[in-house]
């Protein structure tokens, strides 16, 4: 087997530029980021979208990894073409074999800092609870929904997205920074633990699990006929009951959120997701366990 | 001479969508807002770039408006025509001839509700001291600045920006409709005033004048090496006094504000900037008496 190395990767998207600075700056200062003596790959995922400062040139880079797109000969997107070549270049046959992939991405929704893992493979819960155990990060466990696939991330064994926000595109901001900093270097503080063997899990960890996306209130041509309300505007990972506020029109028509369930919002109001029809989306809490097979599962990945 | 009308301009930048759907809404409801008997004409700014949420096509249009760009007839940019064609059609020889020009910005600086004018011309001066006076609207002058001109409203006989922030790009924000929404009616209800001759205005306002602008650190290859310090992000309007940090570098080295004047910056770390290498702009403060002349000239540009 090949030694272990993190693919870690920045500017997935172009316009999320806080990631890519601090790739740019660990390049520069070795002492930027503790490593703790895990093999890291830093790569920019879409160099070309960077440089112009929008999210993709033809297509979501992180909706790009599938099959379907690979096969269909006919797929030119400069996204499709760049998918492939990451995974030629540090998928398991490639110059550079990763057995793990961390994405940093940003966002305009107040996320805070959190964790994007997804389905429910044991080596992912194991690692996002580490994280979640040491930082109390959130953990955003995005499942089954046809509409949104083909993730950077799960074309590597193990690997989860950083997202944190708010921060609009195009700007790097100092918190931005410093939460992703830290992430990182705890990431790679509990990879290393997880080598040697001492690394301590929680019995069991929280999980928000993707129910669903809902779009904004439109009009029968599809125009947009209501904005977030303000009182669930930031509110991302607070509880929505029945009756609560989602959107208000320009006539102060308030529309409410009509489930029996309590959920929790996450990524209100991200910019860039309008072009897909979601203004927000809504998870469960979860409760799971820390089992031993999911350990086993990430300490296979890392040995 | 022709009678009194108001040019109401949303979405000169295609990326700040706030105040185009304010005009959509205001053209679906009549009542959304309350023109106060003022003839408005609304028209979107540049609509191609809207289309694809970015700020512009070609050119920035808000620097666009220049005679030298006019007459330059190799000048094929889409801003420029788009400015000639704004010019031809409410300009004073146009079809619906305006006097006066808002034109509605948001940005991702916390600038709060303000008003910018460019240049002292007496009637601009004495409208956004009404503003002033009302709401308490900081007022940024920009003046003397050879490296940033061609703004729409300058084409205008009265005219003047506002801008509320922050906000990201693409992204409709409950705050920023309010506040919109907001200072337009107030700008209707004094307009409708000055016309009824009843318009209170202070005695003196305060006006932050443009000193110039700062670039971010960059390394000998025009790289950036440094970003906004955390103790000044968010902090526009705010006193800068020498020795208090501007910026950080990686190895978190700080650089400090070295002139010897307390000045007040504005439009710090605003998206849209980097690229004009502007990380904020500096002002000073001036307090200005709203003397007669400049009633009168507001006068004379509304009857």
């Amino acid at each position: 087997m090949s030694i272990f190395q993190v693919l870690l990767v920045a500017g997935t998207h172009g316009n999320e530029i806080n990631a890519p600075w601090i790739l740019k700056q660990w390049d520069r200062y070795p002492n930027f980021i503790n490593d703790y003596g895990i093999k890291v790959r830093k790569e920019l995922g879409n160099p070309k979208a960077l440089k112009m400062s929008s999210r993709y040139i033809d297509y979501d880079l992180n909706r790009s990894f599938r099959e379907d797109f690979f096969d269909a000969k006919s797929n030119n997107n400069y996204e499709t073409i760049r998918a492939k070549e990451l995974i030629s270049t540090f998928g398991k046959s490639g110059g550079y074999p990763c057995q793990l992939a961390i994405d940093m991405h940003s966002t305009t929704s107040s996320m805070g800092n959190c964790v994007v893992i997804y389905g429910r493979r044991p080596q992912d819960l194991a690692l996002a609870s580490l994280l979640q155990f040491r930082l109390g990060m959130p953990i955003y466990l995005h499942e089954s929904d046809e509409s949104q696939k083909g993730f950077l991330v799960e074309s590597w064994p193990c690997g989860l997205v950083i997202e944190v926000g708010p921060v609009p595109q195009g700007l790097i901001h100092s918190n931005i920074i410093r939460q992703t900093k830290l992430v990182l270097e705890v990431i790679f503080e509990e990879l290393s633990k997880v080598r040697l063997g001492i690394a301590r899990y929680p019995m069991q960890f929280i999980a928000h699990c993707h129910l669903g996306s809902v779009d904004f209130p439109r009009d029968s041509n599809g125009n947009q006929t209501a904005y977030i309300h303000p009182s669930i505007q930031g509110r991302d990972w607070f509880p929505l009951r029945k009756g609560d506020p989602l959107f208000i029109t320009s006539e102060n028509i308030e529309i409410t959120y009509n489930g029996q369930n309590t959920v929790f919002p996450v990524f209100i109001n991200e910019a860039a997701y309008a072009e897909k029809n979601i203004a927000m989306s809504l998870t469960k809490k979860e409760i799971l366990p820390c089992t031993d097979s999911l350990q086993k599962a990430l300490e296979k990945v890392v040995n």
